[in-house]
């Protein structure tokens, strides 16, 4: 049974549309993997084993009725547990939310459903998706840590336990823990995956993203929650892209690639920076090193006084209300947001917006994708979730951004290669993920 | 001649556009009625007769050609100081801007310009539409404020120099000159005018709006400049209303007054408030009165605090450039706007939102327009130009009012009768006040 939990989210639903396993099989398949790994893994906030085989059983009868499908029928899945489920409690990784159950489902839970998925329960992240750590450990080393704050989402697909989930970024939450657990994981366009029903932390950073075992998967996962949504009013009434067929079209012409370093390049350890730069040179003539002007270096203050700022702003009363509940991490966080004057904060949103529009002009003008380390190493030992350095400059620009598990670093832990599109263009970023994937070996 | 300077833009336009007069007529008697009086009122910053009679006889020219003719055909009008203008100086009535020269119009000019108008000059403005006042005297009164900052806006068109001006408001920069000044002035709704090429304030609460004699004038002079532009991110790309068509329009049933006091109706003095609870008294059934929620309280505080720190953030470079260029009052509200942080900011704007939405259930639901002071009593003596109170909470929430000189104060000197209408429904909102107009006696 546990050799279908090994497919990947297209491949089982490939297999379930053709008859060759039920639902509730690839249920039981992914919840038997659970049981063998959970203890040691730690994905998951909560989980209920009956519900999501009795949700596989209604989706099996449902498709021996002869209904239509959606592309995820009975696929299952699991969802950052910052994300409102009306059949889960929703606790936002922490305590002063203990018990916290949700009316209703946020909108890309709904639309997961609406594709066929069966959401089999929500995995862990850290305090209201902030440092303070969960439970998770790194299913490539349990003495390490899974990243954060998607920390389930992203050791359950390691794992093996489902084939894809859903993660949120508001600096590298997602891009983060899909590379330390060496799996793929995309932080789509800001304003292309609705946030409504999912705790706002910062609307001008937050994101929703996938995370799975191939750019198909991310695809798919991504066609079944992107577009517009009245309840997020950064998302926009444009026509849907097909992402999935866009990813795995063919390429006429190689994709080109701006090796980016950034300007805190020494931040990355120098296993990382000479994989990189390997990688650079193995793409020869599709690759030229980009440096960034030097106007970039504000972005990290930027980007750490908007968040902390709209955190203040979405949270300040939970912490204000929580008093032991509240980990000193974020209450230190909530200090420090409060000390951000206003002009700072729109001065920050200002340089946000001054580096989108010049980053616009260098995928114009000379690259499909920015290629650039997903963080500074591998996965650190304990339970710190890590640096997001890498990951915010384009939390903070709002560009897609995908990690791909396609190099490995000390102790062959895995290290992920981060592509960056152009704003809105996700779909031909996923194919140009795609052509590296199939480019590399191994 | 001057005779014809008497005239309403709509008047003036037909007069024109029947062959009656020229252009050149119409503006010559403006340019006469100007001569007669600037001196003492002090409304124009920069004027050019001989470029405006030349404007004005290739208006004619046009016209006599047979070409197709804009609803503003020939009309002279005049545009804040705080408008780029690529013909006349804009120094935003600041000496750190003096000879300041733009390349190009703002788009309302262009808009005004294609829709046939004569701008004749820039008129008046407060110190970057703050509070340290220019030249500009009360006609009604040369001892008294005309109100600001589009101080010479409504001085001009109570002088009778021209039918029709541009004002900016902030807080309460139209509608309190035009009220002092006894004539009709109107703050769109928030986002329908675009403010491309005026000097920024607070993208929140800055808005673009006319002053005339009529209500007719006014919805002309929107109609010409309302709209979508690229360049403005809050406008949207909405259909066109014809305002002046619908302001027209008679009502098949009375329009219903809420007579708003709102919390600091103890700052109105004592005739006012006894001219609008005789107000009300006349309207009899069509009005109620309906007191804010406690709620509304915080709305000058939130004003406040998003016009200073929004401010600091596009005028604060040139406040620490300035040095002595700048005045004492520029000067200490750039330095509370740097003390507010991100966090009031953010909640000012959230109270702003909470109390828009709030507005918008009250015109769903029981009024058709809200009837309230323009401003707490008639224009005070002296330079000051006055208390803005009655204006921030529409400025505020984005709502659009118009101000009507139908009462008169202390020394028979006019006292506004603002209406605030729902947001987006500012062709009712005109109606509303033509209905009032003629509802009223004298």
């Amino acid at each position: 049974m546990t050799e279908l939990s090994t497919l990947t989210a297209a491949q089982a639903a490939a297999t379930i549309s053709a008859g060759e396993c039920s639902s509730e099989e690839m249920t039981a398949a992914c919840l038997a993997r659970i049981a063998e790994t959970e203890e040691s893994v730690g994905a998951f906030a909560f989980i209920d084993a009956e519900h999501a085989l009795a949700q596989a059983r209604e989706s099996d009868a449902w498709r021996r009725s002869g209904k239509p499908i959606g592309p995820l029928h009975g696929v299952p899945v699991a969802v950052k547990d910052l994300i409102d489920t009306a059949d889960y409690p929703t606790e936002y990784g922490s305590r002063y939310f203990a018990g916290r159950r949700p009316r209703n489902d946020a909108t890309v839970v709904s639309r997961l459903r609406a594709a066929g998925a069966i959401v089999i329960g929500k995995t862990v992240t850290t305090e209201m998706a902030y440092f303070h750590p969960g439970k998770t450990r790194n299913p490539h080393d349990l003495s390490r840590t899974p990243g954060g704050s998607s920390s389930g989402s992203a050791a359950a697909v390691a794992a093996g336990m489902v084939p894809a989930t859903l993660g949120t970024q508001t600096n590298g939450s997602i891009i983060r823990p899909a590379a330390f657990c060496g799996v793929f994981g995309m932080k789509p366009s800001h304003g292309l995956v609705p946030r409504t029903g999912t705790l706002p932390l910062s609307r001008s950073l937050d994101h929703i993203g996938p995370m799975a075992r191939s750019i198909e998967d991310i695809a798919l996962v991504l066609d079944a929650i992107a577009g517009y949504d009245p309840g997020d009013p950064d998302t926009r009434p444009l026509g849907a892209r097909n992402f999935r067929d866009v990813a795995m079209e063919e390429f006429e012409l190689a994709p080109r690639f701006a090796f980016v370093k950034t300007p805190i390049w020494d931040k990355a350890d120098a296993n990382t920076r000479d994989a990189f730069e390997a990688l650079a040179e193995e793409l020869g003539g599709d690759c030229f090193t980009y440096d960034l002007p030097d106007t970039y270096a504000t972005a990290w203050d930027a980007q750490r006084a908007i968040m902390a700022a709209e955190m203040v702003f979405n949270l300040g009363r939970y912490a204000e209300e929580g008093g032991d509940l509240i980990s000193p991490q974020f209450n230190a966080l909530m200090a420090d947001g409060r000390a951000i004057s206003a002009a700072t904060y729109l001065d920050a949103l200002e340089d946000a917006r001054a580096m989108r529009g010049a980053l616009g002009e260098l995928f114009e003008q000379a690259c499909t994708a920015i290629i650039t380390p997903a963080t500074v190493g591998v996965a650190p030992v304990g339970q710190a979730t890590g640096d997001p350095s890498f990951c915010s400059l384009w939390s903070l620009t709002g560009l897609p951004a995908v990690t791909l598990p396609l190099l490995s670093g000390e102790n062959g832990l895995p290290l992920g290669v981060q592509l960056v599109g152009a704003m809105g263009d996700d779909a031909r970023l996923l194919r140009t993920a795609n052509w590296l994937v199939e480019r590399l070996p191994g």
